[in-house]
């Protein structure tokens, strides 16, 4: 009888539904997470058998047709306030996009992940690109489906864009990677006519116990709530949210690079930043979740590159530094340091490049995905493809498949059209952190000092609170007064790198 | 059409349904894992909220009326084998049990849980009784409903027993207690008279890495498979399992007491053995589970008294634990050690008993169980209940309820019935190794040296691959030719201690 409840009451089994929901797929993030770092080896068939029953069951109660109706029921009721009828719209879309999937599609881009990722593996290994092609080629034609059933306007690679963007668009991506381009460019040539600077130091022997501490002390110099969260090792770092209070981190240690732990640890403390920022009262609901990849993306890259990588930020920290590594920095000035880790060269590998190559590495893979789903670029001999752009925009020769097509997971993953939220996010860095800059006076003052509380708190009233109540344009907008113009990010690089 | 489907189809349906079941309550027991090792404190609420979601979809999964039809139809077919006949039957048995509850009840009971628990912990703090004493009230009232519900013969606590250890009632226990008094009480005055011995070096600064060291070694040489399992610090050491090839167990460290983490380690390195001996292709049926929680300890009182507190054990291991801690063994004998050991003397709290003394604090449990399910026994001043047992049996006067009635989680956590099983756990342990060592002639002389392999392939033909293909009084019978019998333990103690 759902007629007769009140709207309250409507919402409120909504919200339970919807909690119910997020317990499942938090429990996987759990599993996820002791995948990652805890597990034994010779457990992980059966978890990945417990993951996927997990998985089925979130499904099953994001499809059920009550909460399809009780959605329904809700919609555009004005009884409700307006985060209550956002939560009830963006569940709709959730939703009816859940419902788009034929199950023999969802089985059937499962199983082809599954093969695409162990071909992946295995091309990797051989260093082949032709082993992966055919799954690849399977990969891009289930895409292009999903593409269709999703529907799109003017390109197909719009629909693919939108699961991890919402709202970004191939003419929106190809303006700005136009302007990466344009302007990117000669500021490289330009750079590259600066003298060389030593980066020998950063691959002395680093302490492994002592690069953990400096780890966890700038987390938590950060705002980071250790009661809230914890750091583990895991081969690749990565953050996991199972709610606002229990936000993990993890990280990794090599004792030959300074620079591997350190900024894979302030960027995922941006990350967790974020998430232990979203309102816990709206868990379950998309309120409470993440505006996007390309907002969170900014979180990280705010922190790691526009704060971690800034000379105030080292002017507090490396006299610390210097102390606790005393073996390996004593003979380096704050300054020779500081143009050690900001050092630009084009390169191969998309996780080692600096912050301003980076977005030629991004925007190869965003015009390579965008071909192989309108069809204007084959899977066939990719490889090639994939070298000739390096050669093009980096000026670099790649050597092989491993260092060149074969390098990413993500399109083994069947992740198309998650790439550009990288270069999103750190245009969306740019251009909040140029906000916070204008609105809190003593920002630089502050981070010099090591104090990094009135950026947070700019971040927790700014950013952090509204989950997806504002689309990343439509908060870019709230916050800057602007939508997202790469100027921003140009203007930044400009004044650090010449 | 389930009528079209073959006995194979069918079956491979029930295994399907059951092993889905299985995977939500093994992600159950990972977010419990989790919780008791790594969880930031101020994730708790939502953690617990997760684990409840999970055992209501669990507890929906297991009453589905499909299933229920399904067992049916597959009960009694001559075309499964021994295996599938029995995974039906107990299945159906299971199944049946769950579907008694009514959801009001199930309801009922965990509110009252999550209230009693709450309860006990702050009577614990203000080491008072009274405060305790109404949720017990009510517990006590509930688990006599739940004895009607589930139906018994005899003694309404025979249903509760049953959940614990199918098959066990008053009647065998009451034999059994009578024998443990008759017997033991005039041992333990034999003891009383013997020489006190030297107990302080175990007291000693023990090195926690140390000792964390000791553990891990311990477990790897009993064969504890360290690729399918993990060890972790917990505040109360345990096992948990999530498949026979993902077996955790956890352990403490106390740097002031050698005994605290050593045979913890022991007795949970013998539930684990049991674990991962399970048969893993019966993952999810009931033939892929333990035979019963007074079968599970066997395992771990086996290793941990038979094997970890013998003369043979120590003459292998004291020597490396004297190298290892030479600064407080060196000038102890294994002599002496042994004797500390094994140091019996009557005492207050259940977990620090030794292994003769703990079976009185076992039969004072059971007795006012029994006394408060059939109502000879009141919850009124049941503290006083309790310290007059105490005086009577182990001539101890308790000095307050926290060290008294307060001291056990179990009641408060509604366990009645669960006690009983850990002194049926070292009576079979008692039985089984003397059967052992009757069939394995070189068991002594192996484990003399440090060789636990020809004990563990005894364990692994002779009682974990049969999972709860025989109920524990059938698994007896089966290895040793007897039923249960407390003469094999009043033997081996009477053959140790005197």
């Amino acid at each position: 009888m759902p007629g007769s409840k009140s709207t309250a009451e409507q919402y409120a089994d909504y919200k339970l539904k919807m909690q119910k929901i997020a317990d499942v797929r938090n429990a996987i993030a759990v599993l996820g997470w002791d995948q990652e770092t805890y597990l034994p080896e010779k457990g992980a068939a059966f978890r990945g058998q417990q993951i996927t029953t997990l998985s089925s069951i979130a499904h099953e109660l994001f499809t059920a047709e009550d909460l399809g109706s009780l959605l329904h029921q809700l919609q555009n009721n004005q009884d409700l306030n307006a985060v209550q009828q956002k939560n009830i719209l963006l569940s709709i879309e959730d939703y009816d996009k859940n419902k788009k999937y034929p199950a023999a599609l969802v089985a059937e881009i499962s199983e082809a992940t599954n093969q695409a990722y162990h071909a992946w593996i295995k091309a990797r290994k051989a260093n082949d690109y032709q082993i992966f092609a055919p799954a690849l080629t399977r990969m891009v034609e289930l895409k292009r489906k999903e593409a269709d059933i999703l529907g799109y306007e003017d390109h197909p690679y719009n629909a693919l864009l939108n699961e991890y963007e919402k709202g970004a668009n191939t003419s929106m991506l190809d303006t700005i990677f136009t302007e990466v381009k344009s302007a990117l460019s000669p500021l490289l040539d330009k750079i590259a006519q600066q003298p060389a600077v030593r980066r020998d130091f950063l691959h002395r022997n680093y302490n492994k116990d002592k690069q953990w501490k400096l780890g966890i002390d700038i987390l938590k110099e950060m705002g980071y709530d250790m009661k809230a969260g914890r750091q583990d090792i895991s081969e690749h770092p990565f953050t996991t949210s199972f709610n606002p209070l229990d936000v993990r981190v993890t990280t990794r240690i090599d004792e030959n690079d300074f620079s591997n732990m350190t900024w894979s640890c302030i960027h995922e403390g941006g990350h967790a930043l974020y998430e232990q920022g979203l309102p816990s009262e709206q868990y379950g609901l998309p309120c409470g979740e993440a505006a996007s990849l390309g907002i969170h993306e900014s979180q990280s890259r705010l922190w790691e590159n526009n704060v971690g990588r800034s000379l105030d930020f080292w002017k507090f920290q490396y006299p610390k530094v210097q102390q606790l590594f005393t073996e390996n920095l004593s003979d380096v000035s704050l300054e020779e340091f500081y143009h050690a880790i900001n050092h630009v060269q084009p390169s191969l590998i998309r996780t080692e490049a600096d912050e301003l190559t980076y977005h030629f590495h991004i925007m190869i893979r965003y015009e390579i995905e965008k071909g192989l789903i309108d069809g204007s670029i084959s899977t066939k001999d990719l490889n090639h493809t994939w070298n000739e752009y390096y050669r093009q925009y980096l000026h670099v020769e790649v050597p092989d498949d491993a260092q060149g097509v074969l390098q990413d997971i993500h399109w083994s993953h069947g992740s198309f059209g998650y790439f550009p939220t990288y270069s999103l996010g750190s245009f969306y860095a740019a251009q909040f952190f140029a906000s916070a800059q204008k609105q809190v006076p003593e920002l630089a003052t502050d981070i010099a000092s090591g104090q990094y509380h009135s950026l947070l708190e700019w971040l927790r009233t700014n950013v952090h609170p509204f989950g997806r109540f504002y689309t990343s344009n439509e908060l870019c907008e709230k916050i800057t007064g602007k939508p997202l113009q790469f100027s921003y990010f140009l203007d930044y690089a400009t004044k650090k790198f010449l």
